[in-house]
């Protein structure tokens, strides 16, 4: 295959690309007048000449509607909103969807009412749905009323999903055939297609009244016999979806049964759409990402490019608990001065037990909020794994709790502080292995996700908790 | 569609299912005899009255592979192992391939090697080498003599890519036809498949070398003219992959361009294989938690039923690391205990600056490293990045900083001490900034993954340096 015919390329590739169109952004007046003070507008530096305009134009027009979004993803603002005013206008559509939220939202933002009503026409009920959240009250307005009316009822049944609901993973490119039919009149019909919809891996048999009663796979028609009957052939072991169902039990069953595509049908059986593997795709990866970034308080995906007060809106919430569960440790600490002042070797030696609780915690959380998520773990098993991690804090206590009493005693040549550095670190290490087991399975029978904020709630409790112990046996035993 | 006859389940049936089969291995002897502990035999209480045996037995029959896999994962390890040696022996292998590694692990364990060899000549060759490394040598051994000599190459190739390699996720189940043939020629041979191989959305097109010419979608040969010849509707702009790619880049492509299978060819263009989207999605997924595993510091996925012993095993290089960044910290607060002998409300306070340090470095560093993961950030950017990440650290100094030099003010009735506390918080908000720009880049530009250990780096430099720069300015100020 000639790579000059492919129009889809690697990563390597795509950013040789973005390095072209970064050259071609640079302003020249630049490269050969180092001054360049002499440009009036503060943008005219940005406006390619008109030469490299159409050398831009003519780079980006092949490219895939993706690869155009990863470009304007790695572009800081101004260069993305160039590059983005030469893309033909009849794709704006498509690049929006492959676009990341955070700098979709700047792309919307540089479009007036009118562009964004000619974008949104462009794609489907469902897709439309997707782009709904970052559109104008009075856009999504126009384009409710500039659609036909079956896709507006469409429009309007997916927008009316939950964000986390199968409904709003749906789409409604369904192809469906009659149970009662033959494999050949089913050939012939969809030879009448030009193309099937993307993602068609199986035809959906219905009945007379478009209840669902099986799926058929092309892969099977392809290898049936002409004169079979539809339901002879047919498979009825699918997966079938409701539009009301979790997006991630769904998720789940992708993986768990290899699939392509399944249907959703509503609570009669009907037929409503169906759900593909690359809308789940996107929804594990985003899914997953959100977690990253949830675990170091980001409240969303950022611009890398985004100005410094959108990133300080972003991640000021995070900080400000911080900021609550820290100024707790330290009042923790405020109450033991007095046995601070008498020896000062506390000071320096309760960090330690505090951090090292933290970390222990965060590993046992780890593991158990990961094993509700898969559901191999249940309320009953609280006990089970409760024993399991105490005996784990206390073996880490004993093997890392004497290592540091060691070192303790050996910095500071009294023994009676080596051992309470000891029992310290193991009291907090079983305090960290018990609120890690209780805190995910207390959040998961309270219906709440359990990966999220427990991170903070197990650092807070083995932070204070940690300086609480250490100080106060030393308060009870060393001064 | 009829419930009873779907084999596939979700997630709600499949814990009834798990319930189920937790009720019928509970021991009746403890329900009715409260005592019984005149069972001889330490398992015996384990074992499943026959009737309920062969309950069991019929329960599991009819499960899919995937879901088998889930039911053993989620029984405590001696639970599983009965379960485990009710299922046919004749599904073992698809079970395995489908268990977690932790799981699957305890399974072979309890495998001899009669067994694990019958088990893998279950599978494909492309299968097998997934369970290899979990396999004894001797075991693969005769795996290998057994198999045909096709396979036996198969084998050998697909044991010979990296972990992270395309060609460890590629399989051989590719149909090929030749680029001159009639579309009617090819509908002829496919009819002779009893079944297509799963995941065949496209078939590959060659020329009399095997050399791949381009792909032929399922979807568009059904909505094909019967006379047309194969290289008229044939695409040539498919994402071809080869098997040193990066699995990683290759999944990219996959999510980019929504693909369900794509062809790998060799260095002369020769077809040998194709990946298809299910084993993306295992990789997407395992590779996401593996990364949520790291930032907790698992080292690998943990069996939550697993010993102890196999817990602290998995956890202690990164409590060890831990250790010894906190002892560094540690020994930066003692070399400044003449100060807090002097001021001890500084112990109480210096916590809270190294907190939010690490906290908001943690924020600047997951940014990064996922820009960088997309391709998004390149070195020429650090500069840029660093005055913007500078300009939040600011920002968050100067607000955050303030509030916590008034509380200092406010606790301790000291205007220099807060004045202090807002300096050092600034400082260690910057130093936090600058240290999450340059770890990820840094670590870039080696060529390693700048996802792995940066947070560690992060906080022990926050830590350190939040307690060296709070303790200096107010030793250098205050006493």
């Amino acid at each position: 295959m000639a790579d000059a015919l492919s129009r889809k390329k690697d990563l390597e590739d795509l950013q040789a690309d973005l390095r072209e169109v970064e050259d071609l952004l640079r302003p020249p007046a630049l490269a050969e007048n180092e001054s360049g003070v002499e440009q009036g507008s503060p943008r005219a530096d940005l406006l390619p000449h008109t030469q490299k305009f159409a050398e831009l134009r003519a780079k980006l027009d092949p490219m895939h509607p993706a690869d155009i979004a990863y470009v304007l993803e790695s572009l800081p603002l101004e260069e993305r909103l160039v590059v983005w005013n030469l893309v033909k206008a009849e794709r704006d559509g498509e690049i929006l969807l492959e676009a990341s939220d955070a700098v979709r939202e700047t792309l919307i933002r540089s479009m007036d009412a009118q562009e964004l009503v000619a974008a949104a026409e462009q794609l489907e009920a469902d897709e439309i749905a997707d782009l709904a959240p970052d559109l104008p009250e009075e856009v999504i307005h126009d384009v409710f009323k500039a659609l036909p009316v079956e896709e507006r009822e469409q429009l309007r049944a997916a927008m009316s999903y939950a964000e986390g609901a199968v409904g709003a993973l749906m789409d409604f490119d369904v192809v469906s055939v009659r149970a009662d039919t033959r494999i050949e009149v089913v050939t012939r019909y969809l030879r009448r297609f030009d193309s099937l919809p993307h993602h068609t891996d199986q035809l959906f048999v219905v009945d007379g009244n478009e209840r669902l009663k099986g799926v058929l796979p092309l892969s099977k028609l392809i290898v049936s016999e002409l004169q079979e009957r539809v339901d002879r052939v047919m498979l009825n072991d699918a997966v079938t979806l409701q539009p009301s169902d979790k997006a991630q039990d769904a998720a789940k069953a992708f993986e768990r049964y290899d699939l392509v595509s399944a249907p959703v049908v509503d609570e009669q059986g009907k037929l409503v759409g169906r759900v593909t593997v690359d809308k789940v795709v996107d929804f594990i990866r985003s899914k997953s990402e959100s977690e990253l970034l949830t675990q170091a308080g980001l409240r969303e995906e950022e611009d890398v490019f985004s100005s410094v007060w959108a990133s300080v809106k972003n991640r000021w919430s995070w900080l400000a608990i911080n900021l609550v569960t820290a100024f707790v440790a330290s009042r923790v600490i405020g109450a033991f001065e007095h046995s601070i002042e008498k020896l000062v070797a506390l000071a320096a030696l309760m960090p330690i037990v505090a951090g090292i609780g933290g970390n222990s915690g965060n590993q046992t959380i780890t593991m158990i909020v990961r094993s509700i998520a898969l559901g191999q773990v249940q309320k009953e098993h609280g006990r089970k794994l409760l024993a399991k991690e105490l005996g784990v804090s206390l073996a880490n206590g004993l093997i890392w709790g004497s290592a540091l009493g060691l070192i303790a005693y050996w910095l500071y040549q009294k023994a009676s502080l080596g051992l309470v550095m000891t029992t310290a670190m193991t009291l907090n290490l079983a305090l960290a292995a018990t609120a890690g087991v209780l805190i995910p399975l207390t959040m998961a029978k309270l219906g709440r996700d359990p990966a999220l904020g427990s991170s903070v709630l197990i650092t807070a409790i083995t932070d204070s908790g940690g300086f609480f112990i250490f100080l106060g046996l030393a308060t009870l035993f060393l001064v």
